[in-house]
């Protein structure tokens, strides 16, 4: 009745941002029919005080990239928040795949009496448990969410198969 | 390195849809201010070919009964999506945290050999983990995040803190 924290986490994310890959390249595909700049594409946002496109898609690396650092005690590596173009983007995905890859399920030993603590919350933590159930898995799914959302509002070909990505469906033989 | 299957779901899903009342009551806010009706405010949506918000918070709600039921070899109950009104949604939010406050961690034992099928994929199934891995908890989200960005799309007064909830934060004493 337990599950590996590596497994709700690292391959779960890697493959969600591999469907993130596709879904922005179905959203690139839209933006090249309407002939919208990438500037268009990536400042596109569902309300004018929310994050654009490629905010949230950079939300969404951080947060994965930083839910595995945390729990494991090691030290994220720094992406600026520079991308304008499409490949620019892509390449961050990539970028948050390759170092989730590093992780090994053993180093996810003691997550859960991991103190985290955010700047914009001084004197307060979450320990490893509730930042993990809590707050990275939710903000994860949020922001993957709203970008896929974003595209689809903009008229991008969409379902929710893309956003799922490549499950492990297995034939039944009963 | 493990966590509970029972406190990755049943919990947080309840905290979440906590949230979602909340998110709700001030969508209400929003929607009498603007003397929108209770039809076009749950008719509201996104994209022309994507479900409106009274069927995302009717999804919210049936994959959090689901992925406990299914996980736990439990039948449940069959709600009718006949929601019409603000009080209608909210009980049926409440329906569904009364089912999950019924569960159990015990009962999670042995999860991830049970075979999850769906009538739309005949002939293939998940198994209990990569269901609720790649499926169950992916889904859930999704569509709590789509029902908030439709209220906040509208104008509703939201932010990140509605979505995540009543999070547990300690003080920090160092």
């Amino acid at each position: 009745m337990n599950i590996s924290v590596f497994e709700v986490t690292v391959p779960q994310f890697i493959l969600s941002l591999q469907a993130l890959k596709q879904v922005l390249s179905k959203g690139k595909a839209m933006a090249d029919q309407k002939k919208m700049t990438a500037s268009e594409l990536f400042q596109s946002r569902l309300a004018p005080d929310q994050f654009p496109l490629g905010r949230q898609m950079q939300i969404t690396c951080d947060v994965a990239k930083f839910c595995a650092s945390r729990l494991t005690g090691e030290t994220a590596p720094s992406f600026e928040d520079k991308e304008a173009t499409y490949e620019d983007f892509q390449a961050r995905i990539d970028k948050t795949i390759d170092y989730l890859r590093q992780f090994k399920a053993e180093q996810f030993v003691g997550y859960e009496k991991r103190k985290v603590t955010f700047p914009w919350y001084p004197n307060n933590y979450l320990d490893g448990h509730n930042y993990l159930v809590q707050h990275a898995i939710p903000n994860f799914y949020f922001h993957l969410t709203t970008a896929y959302s974003i595209l689809r509002h903009l008229g991008t070909d969409l379902g929710k198969a893309d956003y799922l990505g490549n499950q492990s469906w297995k034939p039944d033989s009963n």
